[in-house]
């Protein structure tokens, strides 16, 4: 087991990674910039180490300074969270290098799963469907046009090297793709020093369903899925377990694909695996692999009553995985929505500030994860999420009318927040139907946006 | 399904009925007395109603004031908490005589319970284990002599009208015996207005443990136990579940024996039925029946994941039993300490006072039932409870050690608390080994209250 923890990260996930290594007895060091100097996750770790100013890429991007840290407090292990540098190979090999265990996947795995190409074949090669398209770069304009056969339009040309949306162009006819092509080559080449390209159909209305995955490089298993349609501007806002768009069929192949897909890479950590589904179709799509802790782990926690980030620090302390298969069972439905230090009737222009009075919501079935206390001034350098509120009930329905509750108990006064956002989403037929997909929410707002009234308390 | 709910109740239990009323779409209406007009309960429910002056007798133990304000808010119901009203047989009748739903057992059923002369001959009928003693009343000191042979010395005489500890006399040899039986019988008729006595074995060293039941007039199932054998003044601080005293042969019939009662009763709504356990004997003896929500019933929900107090109001609404025996089991491991304002390095004494910073611990596995928030000004006149702690943990050792961690995390300025008391007992050899019984803690006081630190954020 590990002995004593550095936690590469702020805000709620440091928080939380603090709260598991403290269940499991292990110590923690937090880090901290100097806008970070009063945080919770600095207030509630064994120690704390300041490596430097607010901005990021000096302080919470910063390798150097982080193993520093670590070293000097005599840590064996570092947890990155979600974030920062959870997805960046060369941190995880350079934990590794000062001879600290990395709480996550090696910088291999991180690397073959953050080359998009790569990981599409990987996912083709151990039968997960993936959007069908080229099965890694396209060498030529002839090559593509084959492709084409399969793929129809649009489709979607995108950068080997980009990823998080970067380097996409989209193509809704055969002129429209033999303009776009050389033109997104160059492109390519001059935002990221290569001009690789690789092919995809446009999957039209899908959702967003994921599955979580525990691996200690000799085995793995799945925790059910989790769906995220409701997404703003690709980030989602609603997270929750699990998917009602599913048949049990349909479920049981899919948690098995990324099993599969797990067992395949070696994988070590937790991770989520993420598929477009086709509800018209009835048919999954492999996305990518997020070699991390996700934010909406909570509503897996919820069904299935395990300890994810627990887990995660039993694995990188060398203990073999304890939870087999059969023993992972789901029980009611979770959901989680992200309240963030935004003003959802302007734009969600993010809205830094002092928090006032709080009020916690609580009773049964009800989780709030949060790095917030009454007094917290909330920095305006990072993301703007302040708190996952998470809710479980029997079902689907009952677990909305919790929701409603308890976004109802919470106040966060002296800070506009996402919260009316929520109150209106739960109250909207389509998401009380489940009836949603990832552009959902965009046209939503478009109507929507001027009637959620910033919280009365601020 | 019940549509309008009078909660006739304050502090914590009434915000813990309004969370379930709103879980189930009741509508919900608060009584308050003037000392609590800013009280949590009043501000969740959607509407409140001023029934009298601080003292109990004139507000919260007023059934005439509580009645008028059910119809003059138009309630279908009334749920009574614990405390004040909840086991008051005359108050179950005015509910009912008022065309209102009383959410909870009879008049009549909480009469026979109430009754422990009664009880136990019910108990004793439907097979349940009693404690060795008379059946009934003792008519003259002839019969209690045959009694003297099942239960030998020390032996307990009781009043039968007493009750809560009252009218009890312990004799440990026959001229003890031989003259406090009179004694006792003319005390019991000048205290009581009833001389009649009964008595009872006195069970050495014991575990509290008791079963929970839901029972709808028709049928009932258990939902396991809780041990709380860690009293001081026969007060429970600290409750678990399940208990690790019983093997899995003895719990089954002690759950068993339970549900005969419940059903023999006829009972309907939520219940408890007391048991004292003695290990050396691997015997369990019943002690009563508490005809009401408990304190402790958050630490039951943690580990079958049931809503006791919806069940509660969906029973009360007219639905049969939706719980099946078979669908109820335990996972896990949880445990619940009660946080009051009381000073524990000087004998508990009562601390009232205004709530300043509030920090609420988070994360998996941990929940906080309060009515507490920043600024709150807890008023001197009722129970000193503030706050229950619940965790939960794969194993007893995992939920003590989370509760630890959110023991660490919780915060309450401005006010003392018996938060040091738990830090100290979940620390204790003889606790974390769970070998301890109704009198241990009583013992542990006598030599550790005086190392119990007042929290040092006050």
């Amino acid at each position: 087991m590990l002995r004593k923890l550095l936690v590469a990260n702020r805000g709620e996930i440091a928080v939380r990674v603090i709260r598991a290594a403290r269940d499991l007895g292990i110590a923690t060091v937090a880090v901290y910039s100097d806008a970070d100097r009063d945080a919770l996750h600095v207030q509630l770790a064994d120690e704390a180490v300041h490596i430097g100013p607010p901005a990021p890429k000096k302080s919470y991007l910063d390798i150097g300074a982080i193993l520093q840290a670590a070293v000097d407090t005599g840590c064996d292990s570092v947890h990155p969270g979600y974030g920062f540098l959870a997805e960046n190979a060369a941190f995880s090999d350079a934990v590794a290098a000062k001879g600290l265990v990395f709480v996550g996947p090696s910088g291999d795995a991180i690397r073959l799963m953050g080359d998009k190409v790569a990981a599409r074949s990987a996912a083709h090669a151990a039968g997960v469907p993936v959007v069908p398209g080229s099965m890694g770069r396209v060498a030529s304009i002839e090559e593509a046009r084959a492709i084409l056969i399969d793929t129809g339009f649009p489709v979607m040309i995108k950068a080997a090297a980009g990823g998080g949306g970067r380097g996409i162009r989209i193509a809704n006819n055969l002129a429209e793709f033999e303009k776009a092509f050389p033109q997104a080559a160059a492109e390519a080449l001059a935002a990221f020093g290569d001009g690789g390209l690789y092919m995809e159909k446009v999957i039209g209305r899908a959702r967003h369903i994921e599955v979580q995955v525990l691996g200690d490089g000799a085995d793995a298993v799945h925790c059910f899925e989790r769906e995220c349609s409701l997404q703003r501007r690709r980030q989602k806002v609603w997270e929750e377990a699990p998917s009602l768009a599913l048949s049990d069929k349909v479920r049981e192949e899919l948690c098995a694909s990324a099993v599969r897909l797990a067992r395949a890479v070696g994988y070590s950590g937790a991770g989520t695996i993420e598929y477009l589904y086709d509800d018209a179709e009835d048919r999954f799509y492999f996305i990518e692999m997020n070699t991390r802790i996700q934010v909406e782990h909570p509503v897996t926690e919820m069904i299935t009553g395990i300890d994810l980030v627990a887990e995660m620090l039993r694995i990188a302390g060398g203990e073999p995985l304890r939870l087999r298969q059969r023993d992972i069972a789901v029980s009611g439905h979770a959901i989680e929505v992200r309240i963030n230090a935004e003003d959802p009737a302007r734009d969600f222009v993010p809205f830094p500030g002092t928090v006032g009075d709080l009020r916690v919501p609580g009773g049964p079935g009800v989780r709030f994860d949060s790095m917030l206390y009454p007094g917290y001034a909330v920095p305006p350098f990072y993301d703007s999420l302040l708190a996952k509120l998470i809710v479980h009930g029997e079902t689907r329905e009952a677990a909305i009318v919790r929701l409603v509750r308890a976004l109802a108990e919470l106040r966060i006064a002296g800070l506009k927040t996402t919260k009316p956002l929520f109150t209106a989403l739960a109250a909207d037929p389509a998401v009380q139907a489940a009836d949603v997909h990832t552009r959902w929410l965009e046209s939503w707002l478009d109507q929507h946006a001027g009637t959620l009234i910033p919280d009365p308390e601020t």
